[in-house]
């Protein structure tokens, strides 16, 4: 099956789509488009896009239907393409091409035969109950949540409105979802907290970890990410926050509204993070630090200290300010020719 | 529901908590309270706990029912809260509280008529299954252990007493984890280790990985994480071992006794990690190396080689001695002044 | 039970043997073997291999019934095994043993009543189809595939033949596995990619992923391992890739023919790894760069540039040359004492 069987039904002319996007058309009106497809791949019926520069040179050499491109774009030569649509901003744009033809997931309002829902629990209005999935005492979904198949919901769990739980999503007892969350497959809410008392025998004592988690509003939870619940009080996601696939959010940290971490990030205990961040992949978080709001953080960088101001760019590891990174860093691949430089002088030195 | 719902009929009065820890009280013997509570929020009925001392503030300006302390709290000013009970510890004042009220998880005994238990499978007393739970042929379940929904216990398994395994666990054939384990959810045990045969046209061919994982006693694995069965012999995790979510074990390596490992780290391939080790979160190890008892890892390092003595602090890619690396990072943040001077040392030395 | 019951049956002679891999015996021909052992360890019964030329002194102190060992193996002394094996290359000969006697996975066609396969679905010959695993409409699986329990496989997916799911695996739709492929427990495939538009209220709208993933033929991916699915087009794994458990090959991403990948690495969106590359734990690649073919990256290192030269080593954070890195970080070390250096250059040439 071509990918592009997703876009269901797509068959627009150009003069559609321009209408569609409020964009200037060039070229051929009633050419049709059945697909998005990439600038150097083309062909006919492709509807594609220029949005890097660098790939310029592919809208004058390679054939598609379509081409759609930023206002700002002056052809220096005829492009290829049979029509082009000038637009605001491409990307967005396109996507707001996809959110009309993607298949969006909605609810069927279907309860699985093979499926487990405690009598207790309450179901809202067209919520759909995957195949195997287990629904606990007390537990509260809302209209029309799509709980996929092989999903776990604890006792007591509340999710809101709308909400998508793919395929092995776990979410443990008393832990809350609020409204438009998307949790992919395998995602991990509410496991205890990594939390054990040294005792001096040299072994280590469970700390009961009797908090929850509470997800706001429109967070997305990529697949396999852990989020583990509080020892007292709650862990956190605000609303609006984006987390990607393998992270780590350990127990009574708080991740503000519409920050974002990329993949394989992780956050230990306590730590908060503000709002607005945007957090690069497999960088990590000491516990018990503030982190203030529209923080930058580089990937693989180590945040080792609480950081006040905000809208800061860090990087390193432990992580310093970019900028300083970067020259430092600069000089660190020249540290050879530096240590030999330091000798010399201080032979010359000597023999002076 | 509030988190502090899982403190079931926690309606205790300062001198009943005082009389529990062995604590000494002032103030207000018959002031009740219901939930734990932060220090920063306190508010009637909150039972708040002074550790860090940079919170000592709130304990003269935020109101709570009872403020736990140590002994060695020497209240500068009249405390806000209406009782005070002072400990040895207060760490471990709170995690016997904790205990004491915290629901700990408790088999009820009841096979899920929706589960899958092989007829040569055996059960121990006492032993739950849950919901869509496969037990394969061959498997044996200790007394009083809990297997979650959605759990797969592989053929000829082993498991001990007491054990929770949660929702989604998978192990594979011929694993064997011993006596109280806790295992979150979708953690994997026993999945092929990577070991794969170069072959002269470039790709290659699988090892087969016929041994498996041994998990001795009170050993704790977070959501998420996976250990990988031996090439042969066992993979082994230590009794009183425990690992933090999406860590890394690969085949044939070792953890040792009361070892704990924070989030994300990776042991890679027969690498053998002593006992009461700690292992900061994304830390790595490369194969086939041995690592001292009490060996102590800073998050994100590298270690690359085998550590010989005991008790040792490592940091950085690749580790070297925990305060030598702060040493030589504190200059490395000041490497392009010190290229500046070193440049201007040429010069002038070049001048005279 | 013994991991060594999984060599089913294994009970070999040494001249068997000899004669099964081609090797020159000395010593005992009709002593039998019956499990692989350390040569540590040894033992009546176990089959050792010498590999390691630091492990040679086992060979003349321990007994066991056979040692293989490389012909280059010149034997210092007697060695203590009452038979020699010399192999052109003993890891190989290892690996044909495992292979002949380990237990591999065959297919027992079995299509477990308690699962769901959607009516629409095509099952190859000789499926098997585990205990509460789903099959959406439209799927089609190959011929002698394993679908083990709980594994999760979406509509429209293509599964090859001979391919081996196991528990927990998820599929999501769309997506496309080849033949002999091998995915371990709780990987996902297909998952949603992580595109988000920022709004000028500072939150994010979904970019809808309407792609999917294409995992060529005799790929293996390890333990809770994410795959996303490409926005547009697909995020391909080529024929002969490895990966090992908890990676992130992030969306539109590509992992070339023959590239083998260890744990917990990070490919961001739109990376094209090229052929026979070797990638080392925790190592990360920024978005949108090509890597050339036979690039080797060592574990935790950041490839934050195109790789445009092939068959060269990286290392750091951002990655520069191997070798590079490694005369820097040797100065690194010393940091501290050529700070003091330069600062007693700089006052002797003060004081002249």
């Amino acid at each position: 099956m071509h990918p592009a069987d997703y876009l269901c039904a797509m068959q627009l002319t150009a003069k559609e789509i321009a209408r569609l996007l409020g964009g200037a058309l060039e070229g051929d009106g009633d050419v049709v488009v059945d697909r998005p497809g990439k600038i150097e791949e083309g062909g006919e019926g492709a509807l594609t896009f220029l949005g890097n520069p660098k790939y310029e040179v592919y809208a004058y050499s390679i054939r598609s239907s379509i081409l759609l491109a930023n206002k700002s774009f002056e052809p220096a030569k005829p492009v290829a393409a049979s029509a082009l649509i000038r637009v605001d901003d491409v990307y967005e744009a396109v996507r707001q091409l996809l959110e009309k033809f993607g298949a969006s997931e909605r609810s069927n309002g279907q309860v699985s035969e093979r499926s487990f829902v405690h009598p207790s629990a309450k179901l809202g209005l067209n919520v759909s109950v995957g195949t195997y999935t287990v629904i606990e005492e007390g537990a509260s979904i809302g209209n029309e949540t799509i709980l996929s198949p092989q999903v776990f919901i604890g006792k007591n769990v509340e999710i809101g409105n709308g909400c998508v739980l793919y395929p092995g999503v776990k979410v443990y007892h008393g832990c809350k979802i609020g409204d438009r969350c998307v949790l992919h497959a395998n995602v991990v809410v509410g496991g205890d907290g990594f939390g054990f008392a040294p005792q001096s025998d040299g072994s280590y004592r469970k700390i009961p970890q009797i908090g929850n988690v509470v997800i706001e509003d429109d967070v997305e939870i990529g697949a396999n990410t852990t989020v583990d619940r509080a020892t007292m009080n709650s862990t956190i996601i605000r609303t609006g926050a984006k987390l990607d696939n393998l992270i780590m959010v350990a127990h009574n940290a708080e991740v503000g509204e519409n920050t974002v971490i990329a993949a394989q990030a992780g956050i230990a205990g306590s730590t908060k993070i503000g709002r607005q961040c945007r957090i690069g992949g497999q960088a990590g978080f000491v516990g018990h630090i503030d982190v203030a709001d529209g923080t930058q953080v580089q990937a693989q960088s180590g945040i080792a200290a609480a950081i006040k101001e905000p809208n800061q760019a860090f990087y390193g590891s432990p992580a310093i300010a970019y900028k300083d990174y970067l020259k430092s860093y600069a000089v660190f691949k020249k540290l050879p020719d530096l240590y030999r430089k330091v000798n010399e002088l201080e032979k010359k030195l000597r023999d002076k």
